[in-house]
């Protein structure tokens, strides 16, 4: 039983009076958005924690990618990234570990996430073959199907898998004028996967297998972008939505069959490409979770894409998207380190905060009414306890001279609001 | 003899030449847009650099506030931040002191200055009261003028009046259930001015006279809005629309006077409010160059509300703003530091470079591709030299083991670029 099949018989969970709590609505509001399939509560049956949801006019959520790669890889590090994130407030976290010791990375980390988990299982099948010293690529469908069930065991709450890459999308990317190529990581390995062996995409041709597994555990399906753009200059073209079209049908089976899911978008997206996204997907997929990486509103910021991509997750979320993955400093220059990880985190819930109070999110506004107050005040305990990062602020404030006035060393005496009672 | 009335004679200046060639564009068409007071070319006549122009579909300009405060006077760090300011990219910067001897700081960053300069020259007027042991508000009409002549005189190409503060903007706000108060310096100073003396704000009432004045050294007036609102929750509220209402029939009278103007916006504003705040100031004020300061989506991310102000600069960019002033992580906390300076500048700059993808700046894309380009074939040195700040990118980068290789340690061998061939 899923909380979708639950929901759908009208029967309130333990998991959606949890994550109704969390949003300050009613349980019986989220069960009627579950059985809508415009809201998830990923949540592994093999998972114990206290779990929250995501979707529509619920408050955005953010997740952090962490793990180790083939040329990074420390246990430790990864969990501390694990505690950092959760410290920063994220709502997810995803390990996609590609080097090391797979299994008990994972493991460690569902063990230790008060958080829902993601994975990509896909990495670990392409992993499989590099520790036989084959081919990264050389693995078949029942490698992928082995490893997803594995996943599904160990308490995974949500898979990304790229059911979308498929033969008639591949040709579509082949045919496109694209200058960023294929920037997924699995939609890669399926695409190369695909055109070397010239079979179809198991995820897609089998599609119904996968539902019949995940639905077993209730793991929360995000049918990924393998067609993401990768450059502004590549976004919303023909392979992107051809896909998206893709992923909306299989959306519609999942529902049928009762499986939680959610798809992810992009990637790479001027600013003003931003509100057609969101609306599309939302159109082509009857209105699923929308899950975004970013997007980044320009390519040129290597260092600081956290920003670029606040700047279009606040975007994205403001028109619709749900569920933001952070993007950290580190982008697109090596692996982020724990404090990219809390920077990446913080710069996402300000994108996702602005979304909420944008899209009227219930009790959205209520700490900026209240800083803004505390702020009127000149009351500075209160305006760190209102802060979403309060370390920053007071570490700030208390790093310049005079701290103790009731007014700050930008104005000092001209401070516009110790002036205020003269007006 | 201003920009404007060489543009209404139908005279292509060097100015024009020198902005119009920053642009890519040919000196006619901004002369037109300048003709039209939908473009400004800030420049004293007794400032001698090389101007930029602010305006409708040139590329969206970024200010750096700098300066002392009573609390924190280091003339050498002022002097540093202008530099660094400068190394960021900033295009243009205002001293906004008010510590310390406030005429030597203002010609130094003047004379120091390869962009255009700004000021508030009330911060002046009411200086020198607190000079006099006075109350700072302590000042007349005359004090007013005195000081803005002396600005004028002294090279400050652009300088910030609130005109739009009057007698009836200041009962709107009483009116108001504001939670936020006012938050502009020199708004505030004039709404208490007025409220003592019960006079009109010599800066609305002897508007004429201040027109004569900047003409005489083509000054640009930047009409500052004193009202702009200080939380998210006052956002697009009366007074504020009230204050822009006014300011919009000034900037007419500016035009008809030959005098260049642009108009200054909020502030915090919610996301889905921008569009319309910036649609709403180009109607009323006939597409006039519109200097919005963030807006800032949220109250409550003190310590990062360069962020913050990123993601509302951009949404202001992308729907028509022309010129973003910075907000520095220690916005709402202390006086900026150098460091806080150059990473305010890189935020807003990635803000109005979004922006300018957005709206269509032209040749504003030909980054992005060529960053793609270099991504696409892991040409890290490519990659480097298209960045908007590159040492950050290659700091990063060799801070991670293997950054010889050709890939990243994000994804090692997984690295779905150099997995492209395969498809």
């Amino acid at each position: 039983m899923t909380q979708l099949s639950f929901a759908n018989k009208n029967k309130i969970t333990e998991e959606m009076k949890a994550a109704a709590a969390y949003e300050g609505i009613e349980p019986q509001e989220l069960l009627e958005k579950i059985k809508a399939g415009v809201a998830v509560i990923p949540k592994n049956i093999n998972h114990d924690f206290s779990p929250r949801a995501v979707g529509q006019n619920l408050k955005t959520k953010v997740n952090a990618n962490i793990g180790t790669s083939p040329d990074h890889i420390c246990f430790e590090e990864e969990l501390i990234k694990l505690k950092v994130a959760i410290e920063a407030g994220a709502d997810a976290i995803m390990d996609l570990s590609t080097g090391g010791d797979l299994k008990a990375i994972r493991d460690e980390i569902i063990k230790n996430s008060p958080v829902m988990v993601g994975t990509v299982p896909l990495y670990k099948t392409a992993a499989n073959m590099e520790l036989d010293n084959r081919d990264i690529l050389d693995f078949n469908s029942e490698d992928i199907f082995a490893d997803i069930e594995d996943h599904c065991r160990a308490g995974v709450d949500f898979i990304t898998v790229h059911c979308g890459i498929t033969k008639e999308t591949v040709k579509s990317f082949k045919d496109s004028d694209r200058i960023a190529g294929i920037v997924s990581r699995g939609g890669t390995m399926l695409a190369a996967w695909i055109s070397q062996t010239n079979n179809e995409n198991p995820l897609f041709e089998h599609y119904d297998r996968l539902l019949e597994l995940v639905y077993e555990y209730d793991v929360t399906l995000s049918l990924g972008d393998g067609l993401r753009p990768g450059s502004v200059f590549d976004a919303t073209d023909k392979p992107q939505i051809d896909e998206l079209k893709i992923l909306g049908e299989l959306a519609r089976r999942a529902r049928k069959s009762e499986v939680q899911v959610m798809i992810e978008g992009p990637g790479h997206v001027p600013f003003n490409q931003i509100k057609e996204n969101i609306l599309l997907q939302k159109k082509l997929c009857d209105n699923a979770p929308f899950y975004v990486l970013g997007p980044l509103t320009t390519d040129i910021a290597p260092g600081y894409d956290h920003i670029t991509a606040a700047i279009g997750g606040a975007a994205a979320a403001s028109y619709g998207a749900d569920f933001l993955c952070y993007v950290t400093p580190a982008e697109h220059l090596r692996l982020p380190t724990p404090q990219d990880v809390f920077d990446g985190v913080i710069a996402t819930r300000i994108a996702a905060h602005s979304g909420d109070i944008a899209k009227g999110v219930k009790g959205a506004l209520d700490k900026d009414i209240a800083m803004s107050k505390y702020r009127r005040a000149l009351d500075w305990e209160g305006m760190y306890k209102t802060a979403l990062e309060p370390k920053k602020a007071i570490d700030m404030r208390k790093d310049s001279e005079d701290y103790k006035k009731d007014v700050c060393t930008m104005c000092g005496k001209f401070c516009s609001l110790s002036l205020q009672d003269k007006i």
